[in-house]
């Protein structure tokens, strides 16, 4: 791992733990071993580290979703992998996605523009699959776009109370959550 | 609106915009229109202010649920009125709700105890509701937990994206969430 990869896994642990505003540079240059000055040569700034981690959670979330709707799955196949892949992620990096969904307001408005043009082209991509699905006549005729927020909320949501070691698996979770959703929005019983 | 009212609603405003940990006493007492010192005659300080309305915000969501948990209507009504109310007043108390959603980590330990003692109270009334559906044959045997966090996560969410000046109300936001978590449930077809 490089130093720098290491900075943004220790800072990553250190804000959630501790929340952005209460971490200090200081304490995550202890954490990761070395003098505050040099890790000023690595990172600019405390906000600068906070913008990189909400840039990496969101591009690591939309890398998967733009494979899975560029696939040739079926529209339910593709909405089934979309509710995998942002389970598990939330599930696998609790604390990149964690600072992700609670911190952002912390950043700089020009940062936040930059965030928020990448969350709305991942709510985009997802609206795609829902609308395709609709298209195909596999799923009703639903408000496209507030059902992908529902989806959304109940995925992004875990966030708050997954435990990796709760009762059962992220995958487990994605079963039920995807047979509510595919309940929700599929045209008829299958 | 007494004093202490009028400075948690500034509160409330001021914590929404700028955050918790970016908000001043100062700013708060400029806003209400008093000195700062006067201000700690009413709060013993900003940690105590986002704890108040922390409560405040878990308390009113709670009265409501409770009062349609032990209501007479059939578990398919009350689940109908658990989403009408929580959609309603994430809607109409955006402030409030964001800053319970945003800043719970900011509290004190036992402060968050507090709370979070709350919100698993407010959880167990919704996971009632539901567990009663699955007992009548109304709900499908579903995961009762698992469901009530999709459920709260969906709901919840609403303060990320919902705009009062949007193409759809509160109302009709909770018609189309109630008629997709109605068809993940329900037992059959109705």
């Amino acid at each position: 791992m490089s130093k720098e990869e290491r900075i943004l896994e220790v800072a990553m642990r250190i804000f959630r733990e501790r929340g952005y505003h209460a971490a200090s540079m200081q304490e995550i240059a202890d954490a990761v071993g070395m003098q505050k000055g040099s890790l000023y040569y690595y990172i600019s700034g405390k906000q600068e580290l906070l913008f990189m981690i909400l840039e990496r959670a969101i591009d690591t979330i939309t890398t998967r979703l733009e494979e899975i709707w560029r696939s040739d799955l079926p529209p339910r196949e593709k909405l089934w992998q979309a509710i995998i892949n942002h389970l598990d992620i939330v599930s696998q990096r609790l604390d990149m996605l964690t600072i992700l969904l609670r911190e952002r307001h912390a950043l700089s408005p020009s940062q936040q523009e930059a965030i928020d043009s990448k969350r709305v082209n991942y709510e985009r991509l997802l609206q795609k699959i829902l609308a395709e699905g609709v298209r195909t006549g596999e799923f009703r005729d639903i408000d496209v776009k507030i059902v992908s927020f529902g989806i959304l909320g109940m995925c992004n949501w875990l966030y708050q109370w997954y435990s990796p070691e709760g009762r059962l698996t992220a995958r487990e979770i994605a079963e039920i959550f995807g047979d509510l959703i595919f309940r929700g929005v599929l045209a008829r019983e299958t």
